[in-house]
């Protein structure tokens, strides 16, 4: 069986990780749950990529297509709410796309309970802190079993 | 350690699991997902309740409050949309409960994109079919890790 | 040709009927209209079952799909406004069923012209009284004669 | 007793019947439909008109208080949902107007769901294709009966 | 004169008074509250009922219409601002019905500020703590003293 | 124990009592409400005070401030549904104010059943009348006594 | 000064005064009210004209530009709330319109109390019963006055 | 036949006419307008009122119940479109009341469109300049005399 | 290759181009435009036909479906804002229609902005004055060209 | 160079500045406010108004229009979020005047995010305590400089 | 006559034109489609520019004013719906902009039939395929020619 | 006393400022306004940064929280009524954000008078012009001052 490749991409405030709002996200930082997804899936392959542009979000998405990405943990930040074109870039692409987010964005402003893109993704992970990446990867290689 | 016990709570309809409309929700049994679920943690408990009954969903809520129930995994099916009651029930008792749905609520009818009970609940999972049960019990074993 | 069976299916209140607000809802009685409906299709089976719980109605909606029931002509009271888990419940049967009112909700309340349910039904007949479940069985009829 | 006088009314595209979008509307004709009608209720005289402009129906409307006619069985089509000044000229008229509609207006497109004439009928028959105009005829010779 | 008998009616979640969130409804508890009201009114019947299920408590609606109840003071609970079937009910027996609440439901979620019920009550007691049963007793007191 | 003191405070329209409307508002009238709850409650002071202009309710809301007033019966009149500035008024003084009407506003008209000031008060009491009053000034020194 | 000239221009079901609804519309006729115009103002041509297709009332005001008319004293009926189409042709012509209502929309249904053709009115006039035209022929010729 | 006496009523900002937007209120001031009035109709008494008070309007209006005043031609201002507590005075007392505005408020802002208080009026003039005065008070006499 | 046949259907008011409020809509007459249109496409036959009346429209897309038209250039007017029956009869027929507009309807009313015809045609041209027509025709020869 | 002339005007309960709410608008008192203001501008003649009644703040704006006023810095408090007849106002003067607020309304409840009279004002300070007046002084007087 | 130079702009994913949804798309790729409008105007200069970011398409709009830019077509993909910056961009800039989308952007999700951007351009072309940019090309060389 | 650093910091379409829609904007450059304020507050370091990219304002505001920045004075143009990810932004930071705007946003259109960021700043300043920078300059100095 060949070895699995999954995309973690992440959006807008999210480098600030471990430093921003930690009441509402924790005080873990992505290096740290990179480092634990790594060692909990030595099989996979646990890329990285954050941007604070909707653009090169974009690009990264599309980029995924040809690269042999078998799934994108997806973590929109407040561009979830807003954007149009992130949902049509992850129409765009093959690969299934899980939506994620850290804290639970029902319980906090009315405008976090509407998301754009989840219309366009598998399915979707909130609220378990850091703990939801490595939920969303659990699905995408379900997923992937499934289809193999 | 003390063994951890975990409840899947169904809603109304999901009886029905296996037989109804098998585009959306696959041919899958609840039997055949409970089964794998204690094979996979033979150290948790693992308990079941379905009911068509708003009613008595609220009354196996309360009871999970003082029967050593650690956290529940809660598909209210269609009173996810429209029950305040439920919303009430889970902020009644002290046990985290993460909200579960097989297909993913978002690329479905306008009404189903709205959680009533989602504020009140410690996440959200949807769209990973039956294995979206599977990725609840491991996030509330997180938590539950993280707690003790 | 086999014998039809037919369900008259009643929500909420309607077990008052008779009593209840006779301005709007006369004061014919539902066992009145019963043997009317039996004595004029002698070769139809009419089933009857009313509750005022929304988790019991979805309980003999399922029921039916097992039971040789042919068609339902459902009456379901207030919940026709409100439940997303009827909706489902005659989803998840194969028995076309008939959305029935007695009065013409249309020019009542404004929240009772929206009904949640009807989407889901065969069609929708409302405003002739008793009569309206009569229209209904003949409905179901004509739908099955087209079918056998 | 004297002879009951029913008049059928089709509004916009109605003409079109058996030709248009059969997958919706089916593939009979109003002619074998008034036929049906006819030999069925030889003691009812049937009467029908059809037009695409809404001040037409408007006027036939208005002829039917004062030629005889016990009931109106009215499909509005696309003016069900637009249009006040049929509102208006039901209101405008003391006889009995039901609303039929061939197909589930409540499983198409949601502006279809709202009636603006539906507050001044007797009653509303949907979803039964060519067999909703007979229940129609039906529930006004009922009312008509309870009249007399 | 006649001893006058007045039915409390709890709906969901309310049977937990006392353990349930205290910050919102305080800690004491219904034993109590029912106590002090049977103490205070020794000439007055308090009949109590409390049901997590909508079902349930129309059934207890609808009995007090026949079991010579002068007045309910009914806490729907969450079912308030959702219940068509319950405005139904309340409509459907000619028993006088006030709206109760313990807490002042106006200063919290806004859903909370809509009740459905309300049309069809004599009148709305709210905030004033376990103390809103004893105010809508006085009220329903009144309103007997006034009608004898 | 010192005497308690209650400010009875009546907005727009409300000095025409038992003139104005009487199948809405009855025929008692303002002064024999005050004479009866003097009777009453002889170890209270009640205050009474009533002006058609928001200002003014404003000015004499501040006032119960200083002068040693322990709460406030407040009916609004039809400020109640418009002014944001009785809400920060009432916000504004640390005395308790209950909201009061005497008709049932959520049997009337739908701007009515919207309340701006109700946040801000301790509770409501709507729809007993005359003795509405009664009621909120009982309600009043509940809390007080459980204020002492 | 040289003769003005006013047309009066109905919509639809207006044909239908004297007889339709007697209770918003009264009993008199449009006939005994033009007769009374003409009587009222000798020096001013009263035209009229009635119609229930909104296409003939296009066409009869587009040619009320060409014609000599000083004024149109419109009532729409019904297509006031719903026709862009003669909001657009009120707009086209020079001649000044005034909108007419016989009854106070204001007091009946909600969507009567918008209208879609009053911006391109010079004014409005409403609720006097057929005085409301004559009230608007005062209008016209006042404003016709102050521009000779 | 008894003198009849009218009340002119003015809302707020209407005493600086003829000096406030002249482009939209027009160059005329209210002194020469009442003028024209009392000239025009030597056996009416017109009186006059204005204020920029909410309070002080009700007032006024009050005191019309009892001083003989026959009709009032209200131009209530920018208070038409936000005060519920003029529609209950307007309610409160017996006089007929005639809405009345110079401008054609629907062709200006959105919120001008609305008027809280013309369900209570007898009808609606507006948009012939300081002319609409005269209007409603024809209108009103019309009325009167009609009761006569 | 077979000439091509292309209908101009234009609608309400549209009749008045030239004279019809040339600072929106040119001076340009339909004339001049249908003779530029025929003399740069010599050989496509180009039909004209404009009504007021929203019937007689769908009389004449009706007939375009058995007339050998191979499309339609479709100014709907205001109708395009308002009609279901429009947007039914275009799905009616197996001709395909364009929607077009002189003005650029984005920059003007709200109202404007939003089409009910829209979604049956094959595209949309607004904006180039009568330029629009000819672009309309180009897309349509194109797509029929496609089809050849 | 003349003295300038500036008007504070503060709307209802902003006479309580210092004792209310001080979480949200602070300890500081308009007394000192307006000392140090005079302080620092001693060219600038700084007058003050203030008061709880609608109807005296229009007095006062229309008022600032004949007594040399060159600019209002104007917090109309609750006022700001409901009165259209203080946007009447403020545009019937030619006086400049600037929106000013204390607190950040923006970060409130969500109907003190909605302002009447911006639309009217030169421009809005908000959110920076007693100095928020200050920096409106600054405003209008480059303003008024940029005039002379 | 100078040369005239149109650039063609297109939004987020319209990169992977010819790949993306072809069901939607059509397979053409954007080289042909340029390939072809240069042969097809060989005396206009066809420039080029794509991005996945909304700032970067600002960029390019800015810098079309100072190019010798004589129109542009514009594509703005997903942007098109949510964008206020690209509206006022191509306010900032003097050169006529002509909305383009590919497909019939009226028969997809509600939210792309709202355009952001089309209120400051000169009008729009959809629904042609790739021929939408050719025909957006001939409206921007009519307007250029009139302009010359 | 330290030197204070503040950061003007400029969004979309601002880097045209001075040429682009005068009428709204002005004609004063960023550059001069720039030269001002270092003159006016010669203790006081002025930072500048302007981007059209929505992710670059991101980033610059990140920086900020550690390059030792006092405040933020912050005109984000059109992204100020779009953009979560600004909001959040700011929440991000430690350091004191002022909404800036050049025109009076609240007399434009109706979307630019809604600001997704104000709840995270400070407060607001609009309509001043170029002043509006220096009022936030002052306005964060203020604030600095009372935190020193």
């Amino acid at each position: 069986m060949e070895k699995k490749k999954i995309l973690i991409l992440n959006g807008p405030n999210l480098n600030l990780l471990g430093r921003r709002e930690p009441g509402i996200y924790g005080t873990g930082t992505m290096d740290g749950c990179l480092e634990a997804l790594r060692r909990r899936y030595p099989d996979v392959e646990i890329d990285y990529y954050q941007s604070n542009a909707e653009g090169s979000l974009i690009d990264r998405l599309q980029a995924a297509a040809t690269d042999g990405t078998d799934g994108v943990a997806f973590n929109a930040g407040a561009y979830t709410h807003t954007s149009v074109a992130l949902l049509d870039a992850i129409r765009s692409v093959p690969v299934p796309v899980v939506e994620v987010h850290i804290s639970n964005v029902h319980s906090r402003e009315a405008f976090r309970r509407q998301s754009m893109i989840a219309p366009a993704c598998v399915g979707v992970v909130c609220g378990f802190g850091l703990d939801s990446y490595r939920l969303a990867v659990e699905g995408l290689l379900c997923a992937a079993a499934g289809r193999d």
